[in-house]
């Protein structure tokens, strides 16, 4: 981006400084999650931690501060972008301007310590031993949300962190339709004929070697257009992407051998991702409108390639052939509507990183209720166990047997991130809304038989992807859909694509 | 390490910053080397300048330089340990402390430029092109000499830069000695029947493939004590050994189908380094004592593993039903007698990498007497490629027809490193006579042929891997050879070893 005078010209170069140590922070993170040696944890935390300090001053330098403040103040001669750089330093800096440092230290480190209790609680099926932790995140959480400050509910506060502007009052509207038919729509599918006769024979008979499934991946991350030669696929227990830097998007993936179908999601799905980073401008390069807007609407990408392209019947169609090429043995026996029969299973389970496209949903609304509650100060955490079960058996009709596979099942609260899990649905809200869209200018169907994903990303490109960080979610979606987030066509979606998959 | 009062407490904070972003600047120049998507070059060289700037500005911070000072010139009340962490400051700061910022950035800038022309300059065979880069690179030298002072030859200065103390004179004497010893024993060798008799079978008939060659060397790396769990071995271009920090010894590899015997060399040469690395005391983990304390001791320790060990007769023997059990089609004809042939067959080339043991350390020579031509202005740049033939020639009797096979054939002129070449032939001078005394404590021949590698490196962790920096090659070498730097051991080697292949 082009900055109109000299102080603007100092504020990016400041935060050029900030761009480059995040972004080697990130090389790290990187590494810590594909490489590491075991051994060297320590060293890494060691570096980590010396990274983020340097970054936490930058973000605390007075002429910083006061450069910025002094052109917030005067936005009026200064161009789009440079409200929307302005905008976002305002948000990404909240946390470090207006929450003490030392909190901010407290937090990290009582995450941290968290984190490595939560590792063995889940193991040992112990939410007590995870409790005193959990609830002295929650109460750091509540004394940050009123250093942040919010309008109406402390939660509003953490909600904003993950989310520009997301509130709760926003979330009970569009979660509580999305519920209601989500509920139903399961009710539905559970009573139609072809869910009690559905088979499990493909997961428990064969074997899919690793090599195969991540030719496959890279092949199809070929076709969206993903860039190879600026960025990686490489393994990890729990795949990710992230933006090394201009140039350098890695992700990564992981390959279970009786199950060719999830490597392919999993490419698909942080390719999307990969592919947003991919679009920005070069010009927002270590500026403040760099990288992806938002959690949902990042989640939003990839939800858009993992579901509404990977597991629809076109491009499914189009991925048969190569397939059974690379599996004759275990696959040729299904036919294309016996492989889109397999990606579109709704199977309601206990655990939301499995759970389907119905079902995932009433995942993340569960969490997003408990989080309420214990920000405002509606429950306990001690209250949690049981609750989660009683909402489960509502949402889901299931039960778990143990807290391993309920509430210590994820990662987010141990590691202090209480706010983030709306964003998911979030994504999944956008995504159909962009397909309703997108629908209307491509032959979509047309173009997924195809093959042809370079048509779609190229309109993912015009219309999101280069803007970087220039709109905020709403703006963009409005932008994009010339409506605001509705619920509607993500209901549309699922009604259409289940009611004809379990004949309802 | 422990410091005795709050100032030298002080400074080892300081310096812990300097390590801790040199430790960082590795883990990116390892990411570099081993995975950087290629679009991603100029993001990574402006991250990697970013850190080094970093760096550099602590080193001239008044009040470390102050504190370092101070020290320094109150050195009766310290400790062994902290008088060799100043004398280490003030060796490693030296150039920052010396040379203007400006000679540094103008340094770096110019060895970036340079590297890049001769890519382009070898693959072209034009060392008119590299000319002028190198002869910007030899007057900064020469600059760069005068102001880190030096007592006899400007050389000296550069010399000292790579390994602490050496000067030309001392290279003169030990270097000049060992010259004529190798061109006498290279002479004899080519005289001998065997030498004339001597097939290249191997390499042209076989294939090997890579997964093998890697097992093998993960075996023999875990044999000799490399610790997996704190380290890696990956793969890259040029093999290298990198410490990301502690616990964390990196080394790569690289395989070449049709020969099996380099990537096992290259796993115990890096092998070799990264023991060094990993038997240094915790305790001296970012202090000044941490690390190797030279490139000269790092590539005895090296060259100890490859050349003493890998290309022994003994353990090759050891070796030789593992090679026949991964290669059986193709070794299973080659007995021990002709595998130790393989490994040890004296073939003069053009380019030092590839070189033998007996011809190995007249490449160095011969750089060296050109390094020091150029620096103390004897001779030109231009004069190089007429002058690198005619030692080639008087050398090692053979002429190179291009100069991508003579002078353009290193990086080192390239990146700058002037004065780097010496230390691989105190490398391999060390080793001898470090194996001479092991020999004497431990019944090397029997330990080898039962692959009993852990004995051997437990001796090199008591008597050098544990002190890191803390004592300077010439009282490291005095303390555990009870004799200073003396190159009879390694030409009683060569002949001995020689002798009896080549009967001569």
């Amino acid at each position: 981006m082009q900055a109109s005078n000299p102080k603007f010209k100092k504020l990016l170069a400041k935060y050029k400084e900030i761009s480059l140590l995040a972004e080697i922070n990130r090389i790290l993170s990187w590494d810590l999650n594909v490489n590491l040696p075991s051994k060297a944890s320590m060293t890494r935390a060691g570096q980590a931690a010396y990274l983020a300090a340097a970054v936490t001053e930058k973000w605390l330098d007075k002429d910083f501060y006061n450069l910025f403040e002094n052109l917030r103040e005067n936005q009026d001669k200064l161009s789009q972008e440079e409200k929307a750089a302005i905008r976002n330093l305002e948000w990404a800096g909240k946390f470090y301007f207006r929450v003490p440092k030392e909190m901010i230290v407290e937090k990290a480190k009582t995450a941290s310590e968290a984190f490595m209790v939560w590792q063995q609680a889940r193991n040992k099926d112990s939410f007590s031993d995870f409790r005193p932790y959990l609830e002295k995140i929650v109460g750091l959480d509540r004394l940050i949300a009123e250093r942040l400050g919010y309008k109406q509910n402390p939660y509003d506060a953490l909600l904003d962190l993950f989310e520009p502007q997301l509130t709760v009052s926003f979330c009970n509207v569009i979660f509580g339709q999305v519920k209601n038919e989500l509920v139903t729509i399961l009710k539905k599918i559970k009573e139609s004929k072809k869910y009690r006769q559905e088979n499990k024979r493909l997961e428990s008979e064969s074997i899919f070697p690793q090599q195969e499934q991540r030719q496959i991946a890279l092949y199809v991350l070929r076709k969206m257009g993903y860039d190879l030669e600026a960025g990686r696929m490489d393994i990890s227990t729990h795949p990710f992407t992230d933006t090394l830097g201009f140039g350098d998007v890695r992700m990564t993936n992981r390959y279970k051998e009786n199950d060719f179908k999830e490597s392919l999601l999993i490419a698909m799905h942080e390719g999307g991702h990969a592919l947003y980073e991919q679009g920005v401008k070069q010009d927002y390069q270590r500026t403040p409108l760099e990288g992806g807007v938002s959690l949902g609407i990042h989640e939003s990408q990839s939800r858009f390639w993992e579901n509404q392209i990977g597991r629809s019947k076109e491009f499914l169609r189009f991925l048969t052939p190569v397939l059974h090429a690379f599996y004759p043995e275990q696959l040729l026996r299904f036919g294309e509507e016996e492989i889109f029969g397999l990606f579109n299973r709704v199977n309601p389970g206990l655990i939301r990183t499995e759970a389907d496209e119905v079902t995932y949903n009433l995942h993340i609304i569960l969490r997003f209720e408990l989080e309420e509650a214990l920000i405002s100060e509606k429950i306990k955490v001690a209250d949690l166990p049981l609750l989660w079960r009683e909402k489960m058996k509502k949402y889901l009709g299931i039960e778990p047997k143990t807290d391993r596979e309920g509430v210590l099942q994820d990662v987010h609260w141990a590691s202090g991130s209480i706010g983030y899990f709306p964003t998911y649905t979030l994504g999944n809200l956008y995504a159909a809304q962009i397909t309703h869209k997108l629908k209307k200018e491509l032959n979509l169907g047309r173009l997924l038989e195809r093959g042809e994903l370079g048509t779609i990303l190229s309109w993912l490109r015009t219309n999101i992807h280069q803007y970087g960080s220039l709109y905020w979610p709403d703006e963009l979606i409005k932008k994009v859909t010339s409506e605001e987030l509705n619920p509607k066509y993500f209901i549309d979606y699922l009604n259409v694509k289940y009611g004809g998959i379990y004949r309802i």
